[in-house]
């Protein structure tokens, strides 16, 4: 795994600081100083405009185009639909003397710029030198408010250093962005016009015919003039400002944008709708937009930091996690689900996966119930879709897409969208965690036993028994081990599937014993059967779980053990990535395995494995495994630190939470790595913390690298608070608020309540 | 394997004749009433215009277009080619009264049409029946030269019945024709001009820049005037004939087609080239060219003819696929392959498969060796384009095309064009059944021996040891059987890729020991060591061949015999074909299959293997075949005769002969099954007449089955020419020319002379 620093950004607890702009570098920073709310997301693009390498990015959650896919067979998908680039509502020209500033022409100096994860603001500052002789400062500042969704704002600051003169400043909103995956323009404007201070314009996508309005409002103490600005795909003003040596001229920039879906609203009513909601930005100026903002952090913090001491790099890192979590999701906003990438750039097609319920759904349960449960109702409104995609695939129940951004499959990829079930067995194991964690049956009897049904159901039908084993497996599927593309009995879904029908019986069970009206209605609804469930308990029993008696190691399928040996570290490191350097089919013929497979089930419900068999699969799997995928090392620095590994935790670790800060992967450029950012989070309770959820009360093994002196985070399980602190020698669990609650250390049951609960540090022994 | 006839055509033992007029069936017709000479084909269209449901194709082989394919990794084309539609050089247009024909518009009468095989001449007539009450007899006779590739010429014959008049003939060249697949048209004219009564017109293909020269020269005695057409694409004359009562007028039109491929030529170059051999069509006439076929096609059934007696349907079905087989090819023109479709249709784009090899060689190899040998020198002028793919695929060596026009690879599913291996062991096998039958070890040795070297390279260095078996085979693959997409040890890759190492070895020391000189400069021309030598035999020894012991039966790959089993009867016919009705992924997880793959390798070593064996085999996987490939019936037929399962024999050849006759598959309209017609005489001369040549001399084990009287066929062998008659009671083997030749019949060793050798008939014991 070579993966390699690449240290540019100044290194602060509570902030990402840039010092100097680098070309070479802007696509990542772009990247790295991304805004977000969950609703919408910016790039940290120049707003002036720049000549040089961008991506001028600006998302919607959720909002979408289309394009056709050259489909040869039934069940493949016919199109594809992906997050579009939408508008820039930064758009700003800024112009002295003649001269129009643009970072990749003009003359500057003293470049900063940096996001404080305590107020969510982004600043950028910098000196233009201008070709007139004289010098102006400028101080940009954004922010994409956390407290209403549809706001954004925007602060200019210009202070001349040497002269008295005039800015011309062009400020709008700008429908004709490039989407650059697809080299195309998508927006058409259907309406543009200012009223009563606010300009606004409503965008529709040229194949989906989504609508997007956007409205603003500049003001400035400093104006000597406007002129409106109405151009293709432009509404906006050109502001004269008075500049006086010495002196802050500022412009103030709130927007409001909604996103529309409903085909059924007239284009009138979607602009009525804008125009109302742009009303909140007619009294409030940009300051209380920034005061809210910093409040809302404060909260996050208080609820969610984790503190890590002797470690800048890492709590800084672990920050940023934090800080991008929320900012992709909180909530706030049911429906949405998380991209890959966030809503920082157009990779992986703005597309969810099983991320959201393996990888990022932990941190929610954790911190956040509420949005834990909004990703789970994500796929409960798409259950619709999930029934019909089943049926393409000549299969009962709901199958859920392995990408997707609206509930249909989107991954153009036959092998990985009709081969990868796995999907449906996270979100079963994800509705499972976040009800066992919170408690929420209520949940769980509204939608969740209905889409465990639902589920069980494609799993019943997909599977098939083995002619010559006898045993229940699933034939010619993809495991989350991408690098064996069509095999059988694939370990991880097998487990996953025996797993999820005894969730769904069991649900089932305890709903009609709780809840026997809902439940006979819900039974009565969608037909549930006695012999269905009969038939899940016996292809639960006689599920094919792989796995050599004499090592205790799991096949990760059929013929695994007999696939040819390639010892992966011979591969020289410029063949990485591998996807990119040897042929496509040459991935699929070895032992070597892109990503955890057997691990995963073996993480996910740890409680069912003794630390012995942990071991021995560890050990014959890592040395396989080339982690192609940035969500790999995470899992086996959880491994590592429960089988008494630490310094390989610790080097598994290493670039967890500085994946992106530090670009290892070198693809930052193209977006954050948003889920990988969950794992992040995952490899420190988890991993050094020790925690395990899978069962009926929670576990702790906390252990600490040798780099840290100190580190702690906040669990919040069943409404109750609790700390945990965790110093060399010691480990100390308060509840700060809500019941006292029972966990595990280290195997023995205790109770942790309003004092400091001390447990002194075990040291695993060494496998 | 619901395959029924749909009985129209009339049966006529020396013709294809079709009486009546049928729009719903005029695409069938159209592929059925094509001619061809190899260099070119067009289909039975309707060549005076028709508004109904046609496809008007003009064909010219390896004359090729190409389109752009979404490629995401490496390996993966990036562009495939196929055969592009091009001039039509019948276009005509008949006008009487004001009114041109057109049978989707015009009342006609007395429609009849038909082929003859013993002259190689379309005609087709009918009355029509003028709005102005007049009645007009048309014929219309066409014909693709066999003795000049480039000549084509048309007859058109109007008998007035009940009038004297005139009548307008447009006849030209048109080259705005449509290709269908891609719904575009591909051709711009470089030049149209007339030159001394030749019009002649030069075309361009968009993308390829391949050029075709097409002129015309059209000649009537019943001219009374002629005014030349210039139109976009199209270059000709309106044509005034005189019609005098009861009295024929008749036009005659001869036309020469260049295709040329070679960018070096300069247009003038290409077209002086093209006027030239046009010379060719202004002393001789459509009567000389009419001779000059019959003569040509006179040759071939003296020379190839196949006698059913007692089975008209089959007496006709066997001469139409000889006279195709000759029509797709015949070795005139080296450097073309045989299509799936040869020159008849757009389906399949007009790509050479493994079919060329594995069911077509037979054909010519027994019946036109030099044609043989063309199709084998296709091979080897295309292995720089082999060894360019291997090196994409990270492999040694030469990696031949799934799917190709020119030598490159052009199958856009992944899946086929880089997982199925058997087009190069098919050509090693190839090479070997034409050295071995003909004896030409001069062709070995200039070009043979070193595509064996190139082709066992790619295979040494793309198989690998399995991890647990220690035995060599090929992980990731997919087999003749593309109903197991990707699969390891596929039994037919692994078998005969050990066969392709023991003759490459075995030919390198023949060669070695026979012409010692000229195999050092090759040796040294490609870097043959020793040592790579050595790993051939090594991997040949330990190559895995999956077998159950105690049944005897090949296991088709790793895990077949675990593969869910499924009845295939209980499939509804409606869902049929599956690759339309089942989800794509569905296709590939039972123990169906597509076709034979180990009944492939058996019948292939047909020598290597007891019949006893056979029979275990075939009882496992003739019930598991669903022979969605119309390849798939005549091995089984082959085998179930040689099994002693006549009745079984007879019912999978069946349709063999007429599968486009009675358009059994319902696609005829796509085009004939050309590879299929070339399986068809191997149905019989090796399922009944019992042959096997995969040894040093020809086995015979002839049987008959009990709706014949008896049959006959002819065998070419080293020179020597033999026939073999077949009655109810004994097989009669003659030469015909040539030396003695020992064969064996029944396993006895027998030698052929000029008398008549008598064997009595033998029952194979029914197993």
């Amino acid at each position: 795994m070579p993966k390699i620093a690449d240290k540019y950004l100044v290194v602060d607890p509570w902030k990402v600081v840039e010092e100097g702009f680098d070309p070479g570098r802007n696509r990542v920073s772009e990247s790295i100083f991304s805004l977000g709310n969950e609703y919408m997301g910016v790039r940290g693009y120049p707003e002036e405009g720049y000549g040089g390498d961008t991506l001028l990015g600006s998302y919607f959650n959720g909002l979408y185009e289309e394009s056709q896919v050259a489909a040869h067979y039934k069940g493949i998908i016919k199109s594809l639909r992906f997050m579009v680039n939408a508008v820039d509502w930064l758009y700003t020209r800024i112009t002295v003397d003649g001269e129009t500033l643009d970072l990749a022409a003009s003359r500057f100096s003293d470049y900063r710029r940096e996001v404080d994860f305590r107020t969510g603001i982004y600043r950028r500052e910098l000196t233009w030198h201008l070709r007139s002789g004289k010098s102006l400062k400028l101080a940009f500042e954004r922010l994409v408010s956390m407290r209403n969704s549809h706001l954004g704002g925007q602060r200019i600051t210009l202070v001349p250093v040497d002269f008295d003169g005039e800015a011309t400043i062009r400020t709008g909103l700008d429908f004709s962005v490039l989407h650059e995956d697809q080299g195309r323009r998508y927006w058409s404007v259907l309406k543009q016009e200012e009223e009563q201070g606010i300009a606004a314009i409503l965008g529709q996508t040229e194949n989906t015919g989504n609508r997007l309005f956007s409205g603003f409002r500049a003001v400035s103490l400093d104006e000597t003039g406007r002129q409106p600005v109405l151009e293709d795909g432009l509404i906006g003003y050109d502001l004269k400002l008075k500049l006086e040596q010495g002196v802050s001229a500022v412009m103030d920039k709130l927007v409001i944008n909604v996103a529309e879906k409903d085909q059924g609203l007239d284009d009138n009513a979607v602009w009525r709708q804008g125009m109302d909601l742009a009303e909140d930005i007619r009294g409030k100026g940009y300051d209380h937009a920034a005061e809210e903002q910093q409040a809302y952090w404060q909260h996050v913090w208080e609820t969610s930091d984790i503190e890590i001491a002797g470690d800048p790099d890492n709590q800084q890192g672990i920050r940023f996690c934090i800080f991008q979590m929320y900012q992709t999701y909180h909530g706030d906003n049911p429906g949405f689900n998380i991209g890959a990438k966030g809503l920082t750039g157009e990779a992986y097609r703005g597309l969810a996966f099983w991320d959201t319920e393996s990888y990022c759904l932990p941190f929610y349960i954790f911190n956040n119930p509420k949005a834990a449960k909004s990703l789970l109702e994500f796929r409960y409104k798409s259950l619709p879709h999930a029934l019909q995609r089943a049926k393409e695939l000549d299969c009962e129940g709901a199958f859920y897409p392995i990408a997707t951004i609206d509930g249909t499959e989107s991954c153009d990829l036959w092998q990985h969208s009709n081969l990868q079930l796995h999907v449906g067995t996270a979100v079963a194991y994800g509705l499972r965690h976040y009800v066992t964690i919170t408690g929420d049956t209520s949940f769980l009897h509204d939608k969740g036993v209905e889409m465990l049904i639902q589920i069980s159901r494609f799993y019943a039908t997909r599977g098939q028994f083995g002619q010559k084993s006898g045993e229940y497996g699933y034939f010619g599927v993809m495991g989350p081990d991408e690098f064996q593309l069509m095999v059988n009995n694939n370990c991880y879904i097998n487990w996953m599937a025996k797993k999820l029908f005894e969730y769904t019986l069991e649900s089932i069970q305890g709903m009609r014993d709780s809840e026997p009206e809902k439940f006979g209605l819900l039974a009565e609804r969608i037909g549930l059967t006695d012999e269905e469930q009969a038939d899940w308990r016996h292809k639960a029993d006689h599920m094919k779980i792989p796995r050599d008696e004499v090592t205790g190691v799991y096949e990760e399928h059929d013929g695994f053990f007999d696939m040819p040996h390639l010892d992966i570290h011979s591969i020289p490191v410029t063949e990485f990535p591998l996807y990119s350097h040897w042929s496509y089919d040459r991935l699929y013929r070895y032992d070597m395995i892109k990503q955890p497979d057997v691990l995963m089930f073996m993480f996910l419900y740890s409680s069912q494995f003794t630390r012995e068999e942990k071991r021995a699969n560890y050990d014959y799997y890592e040395p396989r495994c080339i982690h192609e995928s940035s969500l790999s090392p995470s899992i086996h620095s959880i491994l590592a630190a429960e089988i008494g590994r630490p310094e390989e935790a610790y080097r598994f670790f290493e670039f967890a939470t500085r994946l992106d800060l530090d670009n290892y992967n070198r693809n930052t450029r193209e977006g954050l790595h948003t889920t990988s950012i969950a794992a992040a989070w995952m490899n420190i309770v988890y991993g050094f913390g020790g925690m395990r959820s899978d069962g009926d009360k929670l576990q702790f093994a906390p252990s600490i690298p040798e780099q840290w002196t100190h580190y702690s985070f906040p669990i919040t399980f069943r409404g109750s608070r609790l700390t945990v602190e965790v110093t060399k020698d010691e480990a100390v669990f308060q509840l700060v608020s809500g019941e006292p609650m029972d966990i595990a250390v280290y195997g023995r049951s205790l109770t942790v309540n309003g004092s400091e609960l001390r447990v002194p540090l075990d040291q695993v022994k060494v496998g």
